[in-house]
């Protein structure tokens, strides 16, 4: 079953996941069609953005968000066109980004929905991925948290990753040393040869302790991490003093399990260094300054993204796997429907 | 073999614990008394702190301090008295901190050593544990670190320690809703009875995350933290939104294992929160102030401590011992000479 005019597909969350998401968890339902009230629009989603954070918020335990409910279409974040409209603010044509679920379509009163004026020269698909929470989230990350000093090391691991590569090339743009970790060596060649990393680590193929060492003579002032678990220890055992460890995501804890060693986190205090968690939220009132910032990077070449864009809303729980497994290279988003004409 | 006039007692660090230090790891021996060199004082040592940070020292690995090395003097923090001067700066009678080592008597210039002017009102003992560097531990991790603000939550572990104590009552001080963990009943008393701590509990005989969700119903705004270890994870699991956790020690850790749920730290993403060491030689610069104001504290009768004294240089096993089980209530010291006359 595609996309249809008349049906709206959703995927229900049917059970909490315990490790993996598969066919018991996710299930797709379809509902007729919803109608905009009055002072409502009605929104086809053309992108849904596939976070990792996807899999935490199916968590019994609420997140930075409330707990996904069960028996009710999964939130979802997307990008998508206004249909119908009851109210002038936001005329039919417009593109909008909002939370519009895992679903075909969805209405919503105009003030929940960001209208968009997409660079001609910019593809539509970046206003749901690297211009939007992602560049957000990298430029927090690093500028806020990371404080980041011309010439001093930062590490940035999920370095292939939809935030880890804008962090990358943004950090090499402030003069700092960045050394990459992804997963496989297509990854770490695309971080060097067109983002122009110069240190990668492969932690599929290499020994990241003894990598470090080499790539990090100096030590490590900065980590942007988005992993978690044994990568972490190995990255706390090698921080300088006054290190600042910007936590965006622990992807390796996401599925439930997962522990650091208390050695290793004994280096916070022996180092005095911070390990601080944030909110792309807590960041929205710089959002309109830093997207025009990156805009202008993308339009000038010198911002590299891969969008990686699975066809079909039936493809979620692919998109997921792949996500937990590092296949996608960029940000994993879900085409649902065609980006003009309905 | 106690004290002496012409013998230097030292205990010497032959082999790296692992675990738990016994007699195959620190040996006591004796060499011939020092002369102070030109421009060098001697000092007979009156008290020896032992800090749960010694057990780190004896680790391999670098610390906040080079690793101690084997077959030398053990490092130690102590308070003695000049007993020889070679330096006018510094006369014969003057009380004096510095890094005596476990021995009875060391040598040192003048500039190594930080002269006392102890109130006739205090205990000689308190300058070298609560208006020295535990009160300023305690200060410098509560305001710098956990940056109080009244009516939050505040909560410290190994609450009846020599750090944890002051901590608790300069809380309370600010208006904070302090709880305290300690370890037996007795402690928790201490603390409720003559430090004014309103709410604690007993570890060892409690459920630490029942006892939190009751005593916190606010959440955790700020942890003080000494333990690590799965005391820190029912912390994390209750803090809030932009939370601070002061990392002053993981005495769960110093003995080489202990691990931290990578679920539990996540939870510094999603509560956008931080967790930051510290070591009190970055506030070196605050200390005549913060000593000033704590010796004020202690004389008008608003800042309750005690101090654990052990007769004797050769217990030094058993302090740690103590520490490691605490069985301590309060600083721990060694007392190895007489506070006056030789």
């Amino acid at each position: 079953m595609t996309h249809s005019t008349t049906q709206n597909r959703q995927w229900i969350l049917r059970e909490r996941p315990q490790g993996a998401v598969d066919e018991r968890h996710l299930q797709m339902g379809s509902v007729e069609r919803p109608v905009p009230a009055a002072g409502e629009v009605l929104v086809r989603n053309i992108y849904l953005l596939v976070p990792p954070a996807m899999r935490l918020w199916m968590n019994e335990e609420d997140s930075y968000v409330p707990a996904q409910p069960l028996g009710e279409p999964m939130m979802g974040i997307t990008l998508g066109i206004v249909e119908a409209s009851h109210d002038p603010a936001l005329p039919v044509g417009t593109y909008v980004n909002g939370m519009g679920g895992c679903q075909d379509w969805f209405t919503a009163p105009a003030a929940q929905l960001m209208p968009l004026a997409p660079h001609p020269g910019v593809p539509l698909a970046a206003y749901r991925s690297v211009l939007d929470v992602q560049g957000l989230t990298a430029w927090a990350g690093l500028h806020e948290v990371c404080q980041p000093q011309a010439g001093q090391t930062l590490v940035v691991t999920a370095a292939a990753g939809s935030v880890g590569s804008l962090v990358c090339q943004l950090g090499a743009q402030l003069d700092l040393h960045v050394v990459g970790i992804a997963g496989g060596a297509d990854k770490c060649r695309w971080l060097r040869e067109d983002c122009g990393i110069a240190a990668t680590i492969d932690y599929k193929a290499e020994d990241v302790g003894a990598r470090l060492a080499a790539l990090c003579p100096r030590g490590i002032d900065m980590v942007f991490e988005n992993v978690g678990g044994p990568m972490l220890d190995r990255l706390l055992e090698r921080i300088n003093d006054r290190a600042r460890i910007a936590l965006c995501g622990m992807v390796a804890s996401y599925n439930g399990g997962g522990t650091q060693s208390a050695h290793a986190l004994m280096r916070l205090v022996t180092k005095a260094a911070r390990m601080e968690g944030f909110l792309v939220r807590d960041h929205f009132h710089r959002y309109a300054e830093v997207a025009a910032k990156l805009q202008a990077l993308v339009l000038e070449g010198r911002l590299e993204y891969r969008i990686d864009i699975l066809d079909g809303l039936d493809q979620l729980p692919v998109a997921l796997e792949n996500l937990f497994h590092g296949r996608n290279l960029g940000v994993q988003l879900l085409r649902l429907s065609p980006e003009r004409g309905a």
